[in-house]
C-alpha cells in the first residue's frame, strides 16, 4: 500500500496553551505517520527552541511559518479578521487557500476561526453557511453520532439547515463508513407539528429527497440512542445541547466519586471503578473527544477545543488526515451538487 | 398551626396511564393531606368504581365533576382547545377560572393544556406568555435550578425574556425559600457579544432592572452548577436542554449497569451500587422528577409529565399545594408591577 502524501498546516498559538499543547502533539504525529508533513505557524523562536530541545529541529517534514501575531480567546471575530493578518491562524489558513496544505488546525478563539475561514476558504458552490460538526459518543459502543451545527451560526434558516443535512450525510458516510446514514432534525417533539416554520420547512425540504435517508424530527433524549447517524440543528441549539450534555456528565461524575469515597465496598474496589468511570466519561470530555469540523468550506478546517491537551490536538490532527485521506470537500461538492437539483 | 383549606382539581383522565395513576395519586394526596379537597374531572362510572373499590368513594373531600370528553395525546392545541370543550382537561381549567378551586393539575398533553389554560385562564397583568417552568436537579444536594421556559413558546422575544426572568425569580423564591435568587440567561457563550440581537436585549432590560439579580450569560455546562438559580431561555431550547439531560442520563446509566454486569467485584456489590445509581439517577427521571408549572396565569396550573407514575402525580399535587400555600400568582403579579417600572 502506498501512502499519499499528507500536509497539514497548524495553528501553533492557538489555544489555551498554545505551543505547550501544539507542539507536543505535533511531534507526536510526526513520529506516528511516516507520510505526514507539519507545516508549523507561529512564533519562530519558541517554535524553534521547543523542537530543538527534542530533536525535531530541523526536520524533513517539518517547515516553519513565522508569524508575528496571535488572535486572543477573547478577541471578537470581526476585530481578528480585520486586525490579525499576521497571526498564526490566519496564516494555516492561507496555506490551504493557497494549496500548500491539504487541511489545518486550530485550537484557538472558534468565532474567529470561523469568520476567517468563511472569508479565507468561502463556502463550497450550494453553501450558504460553514457549520461546526463533531461526532459525538452514542450508547453503542464504537458507534458516533454527527451532530451539526454546533454553534457557528446562531440561527438557520430551512435553506440552511438542509444543505447541514447533506453536509452531515457526507460526514457520516465518508468519515464513519456508515452506508446510507439516518438523517434527523433535532426539534421539540416528534410530531410534524412541532417546532418552528424554518423546521418544518427544512422537513419538507429532506422529505421530498430520496438521496438523503431523512428519518424526521427527534427529540433531545434520543441524540444518544442512535435513532439517527446525523443530528442537524441550529448552532444556538447545538451549542447549549452540547454544553448540557458535558455538564450532565460532570454532574454525574462528581455525585459517582462522592459515593466512592463514602461506601465502604465502593472505597475497597474504588481503583476499578475509577478507572471504569473515566472510560466511561472520556467521550463526553472535551479535551479528549475533540476534533469538531467546519465543514461546507473549500478547504478542511479542524477545530480543536480551547483547552485541549496534548492528546486531544492530536486527536484533532488525525481528524484532519481522515478527512484529507476520504476528500470531505470534494464529496459534500459532490453530493450538493448532486441533491440540489431533488430541492 | 391552623391549616388552610387546599381545593385542587385533577384531570383524571390525562397522560398515558389516565385513572390508574390519577386515582391512586388522589386517594394518596386525600390520606396525607387533611385539609385538601379534591375535585375529580373525568370519566364518572371509572371514577366511582376505581374510588368505591378503596373506599373512598363517597368521600366528605372528594366531588366528582363528571365529562364526557378526553383530550387524546396527538391532539393538537387548536382542535383540544375548539373541539374539547367538555373534556376533563377543560374542566379542571374551568374550575380553576370559576374559583372553585385553588389550583389543577394534568399530565395531559402540554401542548393543549398550554392553548386552553391560555385561554380560559389569560395571563396576570405584564405577561404576554405563560411558561413551563420546573426545578431541576444540581450538583449539590437539596438545591435546585429553576428553568424556564421548558417548551411552551418556541419562540420568545426579548420582553418575553424578560418577563420570565422576573416569574422565575419570584418561583425560586416562594417556592425554594431562596432569597434574592441569581438569574442568568442560556446562551452559546457567556461574553455579552455572544447569543441572537433579542437575548442580548433581554440581557438589556435585565442589567437595568436592580430588583432582579442577574448575573448574566451561562452556558448549557452550567446548568447544573449552581451558578445560578434561574435559568431563563426560549421553549425551543429550553425544551432540547432538558430532553438532551435525560437523554445522557440514561446512556451513562445504561453503561454503568453494563459494568456491574461485567466486573466480577462490581458483580458482588451490585445491589448497593444500584440502589445508588437509582438514587443519582432518580431526579434525572422525569417520571419522579416532576411537576413542572405553566406560569405567568391567573391560576395554578401544575403539569404533570405525560407517562407519569403514581408517586410523580402525586408530587405534581404537592407541587400545587405548595403553589397555593405560597400564593406564587399574587406574588408574580406584585413583583411584575413593581418591576415593570424598571423596565
Amino acid at each position: 500500500m502506498t501512502l499519499i502524501n499528507l500536509t497539514i498546516a497548524l495553528d501553533v498559538m492557538g489555544g489555551d496553551q498554545g505551543p505547550h499543547v501544539t507542539l507536543p502533539a505535533a511531534m507526536l504525529a510526526i513520529e506516528n505517520f511516516p507520510n505526514l508533513h507539519l507545516l508549523l505557524c507561529g512564533d519562530e523562536s519558541v517554535i524553534v527552541e521547543e523542537l530543538s530541545k527534542n530533536k525535531f529541529y530541523p526536520h524533513p517534514r517539518i517547515t516553519l511559518f513565522p508569524t508575528t501575531q496571535v488572535v486572543e480567546m477573547d478577541d471578537k471575530p470581526i476585530f481578528a479578521l480585520r486586525n490579525k493578518k499576521q497571526s498564526s491562524m490566519r496564516k494555516t489558513l492561507d496555506l490551504v487557500h493557497d494549496g500548500q496544505a491539504q487541511a489545518c488546525v486550530s485550537a484557538g478563539n472558534t468565532g474567529a476561526l470561523f469568520s476567517m475561514a468563511h472569508f479565507v476558504l468561502k463556502t463550497l458552490p450550494g453553501v450558504e453557511r460553514p457549520a461546526l460538526i463533531s461526532a459525538l459518543p452514542s450508547n453503542k459502543p464504537d458507534q458516533h453520532v454527527f451532530m451539526l451545527d454546533l454553534g457557528a451560526n446562531v440561527f438557520c434558516d430551512s435553506s440552511v439547515l438542509y444543505q447541514f443535512a447533506i453536509m452531515g450525510s457526507v460526514m457520516a458516510k465518508e468519515v464513519d463508513g456508515i452506508e446510507n446514514p439516518k438523517v434527523a432534525l433535532l426539534n421539540m417533539g416528534e410530531e410534524d407539528n412541532k417546532g418552528s416554520d424554518h423546521i418544518k420547512q427544512a422537513a419538507s425540504y429532506l422529505q421530498a429527497n430520496d438521496d438523503i435517508n431523512y428519518i424526521g424530527f427527534i427529540e433531545g433524549n434520543d441524540i444518544f440512542t442512535n435513532k439517527a447517524d446525523v443530528i442537524v440543528c441550529d448552532g444556538f441549539v447545538g451549542n447549549v445541547a452540547l454544553k448540557t450534555c458535558e455538564g450532565v456528565a460532570r454532574m454525574v461524575y462528581t455525585q459517582l466519586q462522592e459515593i466512592i469515597k463514602k461506601h465502604f465496598l465502593a472505597k475497597i474496589m474504588g481503583k476499578l471503578l475509577s478507572r471504569t468511570l473515566k472510560k466511561l466519561f472520556k467521550p463526553m470530555n472535551p479535551d479528549q473527544y475533540n476534533g469538531a469540523s467546519l465543514i461546507g468550506l473549500r478547504g478542511i478546517v479542524v477545530k480543536s477545543h480551547g483547552n485541549a491537551n496534548i492528546t486531544a490536538f492530536y486527536t484533532a490532527i488525525i481528524e484532519a488526515i481522515t478527512e484529507i485521506e476520504r476528500q470531505v470537500p470534494t464529496k459534500i461538492k459532490d453530493k450538493l451538487e448532486h441533491t440540489l437539483c431533488h430541492k
